[in-house]
């Protein structure tokens, strides 16, 4: 079962008019290179963001390895002022820390990943990110729990554990300060930091308003339309929960073959 | 892409309250031999038949080949004196005949085959025939119109339109004057007969009647769960089908995941 990998294409010099017309319709990932993102870029230095973001409290992840679980939660919330934050998580080692010599921190400002729903672009302002991406068309092979894949070491995967991982086509990029990394909605993504770095995600609704739950701030939401069907298809299973198992697990089976052939998407990539 | 070929076990010498206890739960298919069939096996000889039968018009299914086609039907309908078809079906080549001299004759006394929701007991009276069962597990792979299999010529099927045949296993046997098989509701046959013969199917219900279409008189239909859960599935699809195919393509497949961890069967075989 071989593996594949895919670099995800990158393109410089890219207008906002041929982005929209041409490449934002392929729904698929990018990296735009060259972006006039400003001054932040070289402004954006450990002394500048200490300095100008000051003492306020932030809540932070702190984790004695590189890869957060969001599932199982390796990791603690601990508080420290915004300027010390920006100094403990520029350095190697640290003096000062809560669990380990080596941890490593994470400061998330708004509401949970993966934005599942909405188009995202994640603009690496400083530092370095590995980022693999993997396609809603292998959400099977992902080993989900809601949103998020139980797989986090993408490199070593216990395949006991998620033996059908390795189907799943990897598309993989390196992040550099000034890359612009296009994630289309639904599109599963994995981030190994590099270095100490400032990202910042804009998120785009792909949608027309209406599709999206009036209380999702944060686009995370499955679209109302989605919602309802999985609420109605649980209807169905209670339905052929009245039948005996092998009755239940034939007409299961039908169901399958019915959502496949009226559902899936006929163009196979 | 090997083929899988079962024998269906043969068992001499089974009491009612052995089958029912031990073998009937197992929902496999079984040939029992030296059931007591009374007379009929030595009695229902061509003259015997064409003589108790009489002259009295039967509607028959005449065929050029020996595999009747029941989707795109290959066959004609015509009318025939009892005693005259058992004459004509029991000739190698016929004198008088309604498209070829070596067409076949199929007296179907009751209903459609098959038989799907209902438990069969296929009592060999006469004559030989060759039966292929297919499990209901394996139903994905007989590309199915309605409840029947698209693919007749099952010793050499068209692999170019039934790529996925040969990965459904095979349970075969031979039946001869006196054997009964048991075909438990939802298994798919195929039938070659071999030479001339009369076969008595017994139906009986597997489920409580209340599981039932009342207006079922042959068993034929979906038990009344099934039908719903089908219905109230086809009400999901509609509101999955508000979604941009990107999505319902994602959410279709969240769809089948759903009914494979609720409804499908958790042992393998």
């Amino acid at each position: 079962m071989a593996e594949q990998r895919l670099p995800v294409p990158r393109l410089r010099g890219v207008s906002r008019e041929q982005f929209m017309e041409h490449l934002y319709p392929q729904r698929k990932p990018l990296v735009l290179e060259g972006l006039d993102l400003g001054s932040c870029t070289s402004k954006w230095t450990v002394d500048y963001l200490s300095q100008v973001g000051g003492t306020k409290e932030v809540k932070i992840h702190v984790a004695a390895v590189a890869q957060m679980d969001f599932i199982s939660k390796n990791f603690v919330y601990r508080t420290l002022p915004f300027n010390k934050l920006v100094q403990r998580a520029a350095e190697e080692t640290h003096k000062e820390f809560f669990i380990s010599q080596d941890e490593r921190y994470y400061l998330r400002s708004l509401g949970e990943d993966p934005r599942k729903v909405m188009d995202n672009f994640l603009i690496q302002v400083t530092g370095k990110k590995r980022i693999t991406l993997f396609s809603p068309r292998d959400a099977q092979y992902l080993y989900l729990s809601g949103s998020k894949s139980e797989v986090l070491n993408i490199d070593s995967p216990d395949l006991d554990k998620y033996p059908l991982f390795p189907k799943a086509r990897r598309y993989e990029c390196s992040l550099e300060a000034g890359d612009v990394l296009f994630i289309p909605a639904l599109w599963f993504h994995n981030v190994v930091s590099e270095e100490f770095g400032v990202g910042v995600n804009v998120f785009l609704k792909h949608l027309p308003s209406e599709c999206y739950d009036t209380t999702d701030t944060y686009g995370n939401k499955d679209p109302v339309a989605a919602s309802r069907a999985m609420q109605i298809l649980d209807r169905a299973l209670k339905t052929l929960a009245e039948l005996p198992e092998e009755y239940r697990d034939f007409y299961a089976r039908q169901m399958v073959l019915r959502i496949q052939d009226k559902a899936y998407s006929k163009n196979s990539e």
